[in-house]
Protein backbone atom coordinates (compact mmCIF):
# COMPACT_ATOMS: atom_id res chain seq x y z
CA UNK A 1 0.00 0.00 0.00
CA UNK A 2 1.20 3.40 -0.38
CA UNK A 3 0.86 6.05 2.86
CA UNK A 4 1.72 9.58 3.39
CA UNK A 5 2.46 10.40 7.18
CA UNK A 6 2.84 13.76 8.55
CA UNK A 7 3.58 14.61 12.59
CA UNK A 8 3.60 16.99 14.86
CA UNK A 9 5.47 16.31 17.73
CA UNK A 10 7.32 17.78 20.66
CA UNK A 11 10.49 19.36 19.33
CA UNK A 12 12.53 16.67 21.67
CA UNK A 13 10.77 13.93 19.85
CA UNK A 14 11.59 15.48 16.50
CA UNK A 15 14.74 13.14 15.63
CA UNK A 16 13.68 9.76 16.65
CA UNK A 17 10.05 10.53 14.87
CA UNK A 18 12.71 11.33 11.83
CA UNK A 19 14.59 7.95 12.32
CA UNK A 20 12.10 5.73 12.62
CA UNK A 21 9.80 7.16 9.75
CA UNK A 22 13.19 7.30 7.29
CA UNK A 23 13.54 3.10 8.17
CA UNK A 24 10.34 2.82 6.05
CA UNK A 25 9.49 6.05 3.84
CA UNK A 26 10.80 8.68 1.77
CA UNK A 27 11.11 11.90 3.28
CA UNK A 28 9.20 14.93 1.48
CA UNK A 29 9.58 17.72 3.55
CA UNK A 30 9.77 18.95 7.13
CA UNK A 31 7.56 16.00 9.52
CA UNK A 32 6.48 14.76 6.08
CA UNK A 33 7.02 11.40 4.79
CA UNK A 34 5.58 9.39 1.72
CA UNK A 35 6.44 5.99 0.29
CA UNK A 36 4.83 2.21 -0.35
CA UNK A 37 5.16 0.42 2.31
CA UNK A 38 3.93 -3.81 2.94
CA UNK A 39 1.41 -4.03 5.50
CA UNK A 40 3.95 -6.21 7.77
CA UNK A 41 6.47 -3.07 7.57
CA UNK A 42 3.45 -0.57 8.87
CA UNK A 43 2.71 -2.47 11.37
CA UNK A 44 6.40 -2.44 12.65
CA UNK A 45 6.48 1.34 12.02
CA UNK A 46 3.16 2.09 14.17
CA UNK A 47 4.39 0.42 16.64
CA UNK A 48 8.10 2.42 17.08
CA UNK A 49 5.96 5.95 16.66
CA UNK A 50 3.36 4.19 19.08
CA UNK A 51 6.64 3.94 21.31
CA UNK A 52 8.08 7.44 21.09
CA UNK A 53 5.01 9.90 21.32
CA UNK A 54 3.13 11.35 23.80
CA UNK A 55 -0.40 11.71 23.26
CA UNK A 56 -0.81 13.78 26.74
CA UNK A 57 1.67 16.35 25.46
CA UNK A 58 0.25 16.93 22.13
CA UNK A 59 1.31 14.78 19.78
CA UNK A 60 -0.09 14.13 16.77
CA UNK A 61 0.51 11.98 13.86
CA UNK A 62 -1.66 11.42 11.02
CA UNK A 63 -1.52 8.63 8.56
CA UNK A 64 -3.49 8.22 5.16
CA UNK A 65 -3.12 4.80 4.17
CA UNK A 66 -4.13 3.76 -0.08
CA UNK A 67 -4.98 0.20 -1.08
CA UNK A 68 -4.26 1.96 -4.63
CA UNK A 69 -3.41 5.53 -6.17
CA UNK A 70 -5.63 4.83 -9.48
CA UNK A 71 -7.40 7.65 -8.41
CA UNK A 72 -4.96 9.98 -7.36
CA UNK A 73 -2.56 12.52 -8.82
CA UNK A 74 0.65 14.36 -7.47
CA UNK A 75 1.22 17.75 -8.25
CA UNK A 76 4.06 19.56 -7.25
CA UNK A 77 4.18 23.84 -7.51
CA UNK A 78 7.72 25.03 -6.84
CA UNK A 79 10.72 22.42 -5.99
CA UNK A 80 10.08 19.03 -5.34
CA UNK A 81 12.28 17.85 -2.30
CA UNK A 82 11.27 14.23 -1.78
CA UNK A 83 14.41 12.47 -1.37
CA UNK A 84 15.17 9.62 -4.01
CA UNK A 85 14.26 5.95 -2.63
CA UNK A 86 17.32 4.26 -0.38
CA UNK A 87 18.03 0.96 -1.27
CA UNK A 88 19.33 -0.17 1.82
CA UNK B 1 -12.18 15.82 -4.84
CA UNK B 2 -10.63 15.53 -2.05
CA UNK B 3 -6.79 17.28 -1.57
CA UNK B 4 -3.96 16.66 0.74
CA UNK B 5 -1.23 19.90 0.49
CA UNK B 6 1.80 20.47 1.98
CA UNK B 7 3.63 23.30 1.98
CA UNK B 8 7.66 24.35 2.55
CA UNK B 9 8.35 27.89 1.61
CA UNK B 10 10.76 30.54 3.20
CA UNK B 11 9.23 32.04 6.33
CA UNK B 12 8.33 35.77 4.85
CA UNK B 13 5.83 33.35 2.95
CA UNK B 14 4.29 31.46 5.65
CA UNK B 15 1.39 33.83 6.36
CA UNK B 16 0.77 34.28 3.16
CA UNK B 17 0.54 30.57 2.34
CA UNK B 18 -1.72 29.97 5.71
CA UNK B 19 -4.38 32.52 4.54
CA UNK B 20 -5.22 30.97 1.11
CA UNK B 21 -5.46 28.13 1.90
CA UNK B 22 -7.44 28.33 5.30
CA UNK B 23 -9.84 30.05 2.57
CA UNK B 24 -10.29 26.39 0.83
CA UNK B 25 -9.18 23.66 2.93
CA UNK B 26 -9.04 22.65 6.94
CA UNK B 27 -5.94 23.21 8.55
CA UNK B 28 -4.28 19.64 9.99
CA UNK B 29 -1.19 20.77 11.46
CA UNK B 30 1.97 23.12 10.52
CA UNK B 31 1.94 23.66 6.58
CA UNK B 32 -0.25 20.62 6.24
CA UNK B 33 -4.21 21.33 4.84
CA UNK B 34 -6.61 18.76 4.01
CA UNK B 35 -10.09 19.05 2.60
CA UNK B 36 -12.82 18.58 -0.21
CA UNK B 37 -12.30 21.43 -2.78
CA UNK B 38 -14.31 21.88 -6.20
CA UNK B 39 -12.57 22.12 -9.80
CA UNK B 40 -13.58 25.94 -9.43
CA UNK B 41 -11.99 26.19 -6.46
CA UNK B 42 -8.84 24.38 -7.10
CA UNK B 43 -7.63 26.25 -10.00
CA UNK B 44 -8.07 29.60 -8.02
CA UNK B 45 -6.44 28.31 -5.18
CA UNK B 46 -3.59 26.84 -7.17
CA UNK B 47 -3.59 30.37 -8.84
CA UNK B 48 -3.19 32.25 -5.75
CA UNK B 49 -0.29 29.58 -4.46
CA UNK B 50 1.33 30.62 -7.95
CA UNK B 51 1.61 34.09 -7.03
CA UNK B 52 3.10 33.89 -3.86
CA UNK B 53 5.70 30.95 -3.99
CA UNK B 54 9.53 31.78 -5.26
CA UNK B 55 10.72 28.36 -6.84
CA UNK B 56 14.55 29.86 -7.15
CA UNK B 57 14.33 30.38 -3.25
CA UNK B 58 13.20 26.81 -2.90
CA UNK B 59 9.87 26.46 -1.71
CA UNK B 60 7.69 23.86 -2.50
CA UNK B 61 3.61 22.75 -2.16
CA UNK B 62 3.09 19.20 -2.73
CA UNK B 63 -0.68 18.40 -3.59
CA UNK B 64 -2.07 15.04 -3.39
CA UNK B 65 -5.46 15.08 -5.46
CA UNK B 66 -8.14 12.12 -5.33
CA UNK B 67 -10.72 11.32 -7.11
CA UNK B 68 -12.22 9.54 -4.88
CA UNK B 69 -11.63 8.28 -1.11
CA UNK B 70 -13.04 4.74 -1.91
CA UNK B 71 -9.84 3.06 -1.72
CA UNK B 72 -8.31 5.15 1.30
CA UNK B 73 -7.84 5.13 4.82
CA UNK B 74 -7.17 8.26 7.49
CA UNK B 75 -5.68 6.78 10.59
CA UNK B 76 -4.39 9.31 13.98
CA UNK B 77 -2.02 8.61 16.16
CA UNK B 78 -2.10 10.17 18.93
CA UNK B 79 -4.21 13.77 18.70
CA UNK B 80 -6.33 14.96 15.90
CA UNK B 81 -5.59 18.62 15.66
CA UNK B 82 -7.57 18.92 12.56
CA UNK B 83 -9.67 21.98 12.31
CA UNK B 84 -13.43 21.51 12.54
CA UNK B 85 -14.77 22.88 9.22
CA UNK B 86 -15.83 26.40 9.15
CA UNK B 87 -18.68 27.33 7.40
CA UNK B 88 -18.24 30.41 5.71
Amino acid sequence: MFIILYYDVNQKRCNKMLKVCRKYLQWVQNSVFEGEISNANYERLVHEIKQIIKKEEGDSVIIYRFKMMYYSKREVLGNDKKEDITFI
